[in-house]
């Protein structure tokens, strides 16, 4: 992946002269990932993207070297090393430096104060170690937070460049390849657990392929009754697969720090026609409001194509969420949802999911569809459906 | 599990009274686990302790409830409602609500506000969906943060109850099922990924047995070479054992919300001498440490015993990191580490994870043992070796 990625740096700049600001300070493992490619180990890097120079990013003293692209000025500072007590005032101290030296004042410099809501980094088993008064010490060399300043820096999320889709599309392959594991453990028999590890497990055994260095999905399996909750929440339990049940796998999968969002519904043996129709309302909506995206379509005409179909068949009430996100940096990317009432329209380079669902207690099921879709200039390409010899 | 933990609900009380307040606000997932027993699956979820009555948590309409522990009232708010805009805002109104209903002002109710260095939800694939400005709407009803109040609160986290205590051996219980997956997996030609992936899968694996349900692993496995790096960093690549390798595995594991953090380090075939002292130090250093544990010993001298140890071979650039931190409700509890200047003393109930390590790029090995060890009135036990026979 190259470090100067033409188009991100481009629309990067024209955020910074738009927004009055010289210099922009990332050390959420996101924002680094969406502004530089660089995503980190620990999460405990910053970023500083510059409106007239080329970006410095500070890594800890512990941080992986092999996979920062070229082309970054990379700093040290002392995270890790035992001598050092408060490592972050040290790099609170080197940041104020850069500002100073390139003679930017802080009102000049934007940054997200918050730890919410952003990515994990590779150490995927806990969220980023930046402590609770870090963003704090950073005020006092930033601008205060501006509403709108923040809602435009959260939209250079929502168009990808062509580098990043391939990143995603990657993301994608590898997320098949824990569909494919998916398919061959669905038996009588099989644990919702046992197959959502069998799952996970192919996943990271992609690591050392395709110059992938991180590859970690988490995978969520529910069958039968436990089928019809997937509209609320997701989780695997010991459950075994027995004949006519509807198996739902939900699965994350972040690859060198960029997102696939996917759900199947598959069926077990011979279902009941009741069972059956669910699953074929699911697919055939999910189909709609995928043939519907194109540049131009607003948000609430795509999500109406899955939903109108489903309210047809009289059975709206059991499609409770919306019908896609913008997917790619994160689990969840900022903007606007696919969802009734949402005008936003579709733009080419946009990665959307599209997954309605169909959640039935009282007929023991649920079946949910969702594929990653990126928005070209002539319609769309969906980015999740890999043909079988593709896959590995 | 039950609601009430007596003696935690008294550190509770007496943190409350000691610092005036009338109330405390949890709402990031490892603080409602300590507080509470409580273990989120969204990790949208509130809870508010009172001095003088009942806990009320807040939980999304879509989550899950049957692990919510009983005693605990149980309020539900629109998080997941496609036709709320805002449920965070009705949640912040319903919060102000029981504290005016109770009586309780601004200033008699503390919390924390950054969503910084919480533990990840059961949905572990992204960081709690709280948006950036929650903690910000909380303000108006709580007190302004307070360094000596906060420092007191996340002392509560130190001592851990009986009951804590067998959730965090059952998280032990369940990582030692990964490390007999590692041992399996130990041979020449296996890829690191592989050994991971297993390891990980067996974790997976224990959902459903022993009142689990969510137990996921987080492994790390670094063989010849790259355990050289494991005093920096931990990842797993597609190299293949060899004969003669060292094998270290970094072991995270979550279940019920309770963190085990154990490493190991193996040998493949035969060692050469030089890779086999290093082995042998490491295990030699973690068993004098220890083997220090007791009430009333301080954390300096814990890691003096492990890093005087080591320093008598002459190695003591090698061991480059804190011998150990306080563990059970995250990957890393807040808390004194323990390391060379730290004067605080080990206390009945605390969970401490000894480490020491020893890495010699020149050599090509590292090697680290990590295990949890209470501290019991009397000395120790150590939470995280387990005999075979009671593994599964």
């Amino acid at each position: 992946m190259s470090a100067s990625l033409p188009s991100r740096a481009k629309q990067i700049r024209s955020f910074l002269e738009q927004n009055g600001l010289q210099a922009w300070i990332a050390w959420r493992p996101d924002e680094l990932l969406m502004l530089s490619g660089y995503f980190p180990y620990w999460g405990a890097s910053l970023l500083i993207c510059f409106a007239d120079a080329e970006p410095v990013l500070f890594v800890p003293l512990l941080e992986p070297r092999d996979h920062i692209p070229a082309g970054l000025r990379v700093q040290e500072y002392p995270w890790g090393d035992l001598k050092c007590s408060d490592p972050y005032s040290v790099l609170v101290s080197a940041v104020g430096g850069e500002l100073s030296k390139a003679k930017i004042k802080s009102e000049q410099v934007g940054m997200n104060f918050s730890a919410a809501r952003t990515s994990l980094p590779i150490q995927a088993a806990e969220q980023i170690p930046m402590p609770e008064g870090f963003a704090g010490q950073l005020a006092a060399i930033a601008a205060k937070p501006d509403p709108q300043r923040q809602s435009a820096f959260a939209d250079l999320y929502v168009r990808k460049t062509p580098e990043e889709v391939n990143a995603i599309r990657r993301a994608n392959r590898v997320a098949n390849v824990g569909l494919q594991a998916f398919i061959e453990k669905l038996e009588p028999g099989a644990a919702e657990t046992e197959i959502a590890a069998a799952v996970e497990s192919a996943i990271y055994r992609q690591i050392g392929r395709d110059g992938i260095f991180h590859s970690r999905g988490w995978a969520m399996v529910q069958s039968g009754p436990n089928s019809a909750d997937a509209g609320r929440f997701n989780r695997s339990t010991a459950r075994r697969l027995q004949n006519g049940d509807l198996v739902l796998i939900e699965l994350a999968t972040c690859v060198n720090g960029y997102w696939s969002d996917l759900t199947r519904t598959e069926a077990v043996g011979t279902l009941r026609p009741e069972v059956k129709q669910i699953l074929e309302i699911a697919i055939s909506a999910q189909q709609a409001a995928v043939d519907g995206i194109r540049p131009g379509a607003s948000a609430d005409r795509i999500d109406a194509f899955a939903r109108d179909m489903i309210a047809a068949q009289g059975l709206s009430s059991f499609f409770t969420h919306h019908t896609g996100h913008h997917v790619g940096f994160r689990y969840h990317d900022p903007g606007f949802l696919i969802l009734p009432g949402e005008s936003a329209k579709l733009e080419p380079g946009m990665v959307i999911t599209i997954e309605p669902g169909v959640y039935v207690p009282e007929r023991g099921c649920g079946a949910r569809i969702e594929d990653n879709v990126l928005v070209t200039e002539s319609g769309h390409e969906i980015l999740s459906r890999i043909e079988g010899s593709e896959q590995q």
